[in-house]
């Protein structure tokens, strides 16, 4: 899809963009994780934006995204593509503002994620991850019911409004005095971390930013290796359904290729046993592509060194089931 | 257990039991529950101690209890009686202070809870819920051993920290502007909602306070109406462990008589639903002592009226398959 001329948000996007949310999108806590920090050996803090409305930080994107977006540009309201945590912040925010919206999901989305979208107003149109090209769907949808598309992370307000929360993780290091050495997030198409990104460089500059991959699905990862962006072979056959995307967006790489310190990788099992780790010592209830970050982190991937390590832990749309079975683990 | 004279903590020890805990304990945040709000048709907050070191609320009064307590008055360290979330709680400010502890749990404590008090460092020493006087086994061990015994609930100075609660509650409804109308928490001795009182009548006048205890274990809401202590005559049977204590405290007997506008009870059915509703609109790891707050709301218990509702999740504390069941519904 053409993402139209390169217009990178900058650190400005994000403080404008924590102005719109402010009131709307909670404002997460930082909290120390004294059994991650007691098996590092250096202080682990978590930002739960699984706790965020909607269950994952997407709400953020969405908010600052669909807030500037007025009726006349969408007359039929909004498009969007999406696992399920993008559909429900942004079936969330378009409900704010008025707005009909409409999800196109893929058939193997958790049903904890499609009855959130649907009870949040809006309406579902399946996809095949294998087999179906899931924006061609949508930009149809668009022109024929004249909507406007939000993009999961290939958009500038959308990336900036993910960038509250490096302000946030910051400003909360700010006050307790922290000396911040890592900060990692899941990354899928690369919007939270890359969000993250323009607002740790500029007030953590000293911090390292990671994003981790489900294993398999290493986009970012290859792309930035190799200096430009490249597709998975893969797009479906994780339990990781959250950060399960085709390539890195046109924004999302450019500003990850020049933050990011590198990229981890998480097995399945290994997200599964972070998801064990948040219920057991955090009594967070975090899905397992929302739990990568500190599957890296339990695995022992960030460098070691003093100064404490920041883990984002991006959503919490898990179904029962599936939990059940990884906690029990 | 004789408690000693009647000295009945103040508003003014909840404000020095905030300074003890400072830096130690973790600020849970207010969160919005829009599910509940929703349901209710007025705002519902939940106050998350299940975030709370230890995984319960039981931090705070051990903390501000124990750093009274001088290596002197306790050659031999502390002892506690608890299902587990006052022992884990004892046992970290316990290690905190360089004081060993050994708590007294009833073998039917849920494995999270004797795993947790023995990784903490405390020593651990099994009664029968049933057929043991737990606080004949307590003295016995105090005196012989030389340690103090920290009550879980019936102690000036672990009632003031659990205060903390309501401090942090009051505090945050101020900033947000919020018009609190009621403040529910579990009633097991009662100390939670005694220190709750002490502040919330203090600094939100207004807001009328309810305890809320399990169904068969309604000894709070009989001695309240009898205007004398009344014992359980059950000591057992309930999913909702934490909260299953034979008879009020002498202290938070008086307190409550005082400050409380009712107590409402939850059966082990809604108390399960209200974990389930806990970890799916709220992705929050609540056990079902914890929860029998959320239970009362969710079952209307709450009169009808306008003004916000600030709903205690006191621990989260829960073994793996009994959370699986619960959330499975």
């Amino acid at each position: 899809m053409d993402t139209g001329t390169i217009n990178l948000p900058d650190f400005n996007d994000v403080l404008q963009a924590a102005d719109r949310i402010r009131g709307e999108a909670f404002r997460t806590p930082l909290i120390y994780d004294r059994t991650a920090s007691e098996r590092l050996e250096r202080p682990v803090y978590v930002k739960p934006e699984c706790l965020q409305r909607t269950g994952s930080f997407k709400f953020r994107g969405a908010v600052n995204c669909i807030s500037q977006i007025t009726a006349r540009e969408a007359p039929g309201g909004v498009v969007a593509v999406s696992s399920g945590n993008h559909a429900q912040g942004v079936a969330a925010a378009a409900a704010m503002f008025g707005l009909p919206a409409k999800i196109v999901m893929p058939t193997d989305a958790p049903s904890a994620k499609t009855d959130g979208t649907l009870a949040l107003g809006a309406e579902i149109v399946a996809f095949d991850r294998a087999t179906d090209d899931r924006y061609a769907i949508v930009a149809a949808i668009a022109e024929k019911e004249r909507r406007v598309f939000v993009s999961p992370f290939d958009d500038a307000r959308v990336i900036a409004g993910q960038g509250t929360v490096g302000l946030e993780i910051a400003g909360d290091a700010q006050s307790a005095g922290l000396d911040v050495a890592a900060v990692l997030a899941p990354a899928g198409g690369g919007g939270l971390i890359a969000g993250i990104g323009l607002a740790i460089t500029r007030l953590l500059p000293d911090a390292k930013i990671y994003g981790v991959e489900p294993e398999g699905f290493d986009d970012t990862k290859r792309s930035l290796a190799a200096g430009r962006r490249l597709g998975n072979t893969k797009l479906s056959g994780s339990i990781c359904d959250a950060i399960l995307t085709p390539m890195p967006g046109v924004l999302t790489f450019a500003l990850n290729h020049k933050h990011l310190a590198g990229v981890f990788l998480a097995s399945d099992a290994e997200a599964g046993q972070a998801v064990a780790h948040c219920f057991k010592s955090l009594k967070l209830v975090v899905e397992p592509g929302g739990a990568v970050a500190m599957a890296a982190v339990l695995g022992g991937q960030v460098p070691k060194g003093d100064g404490a390590i920041v883990v984002v832990l991006s959503g919490g749309n898990v179904d029962a089931d599936m939990f059940a079975e990884l906690v029990a683990g």
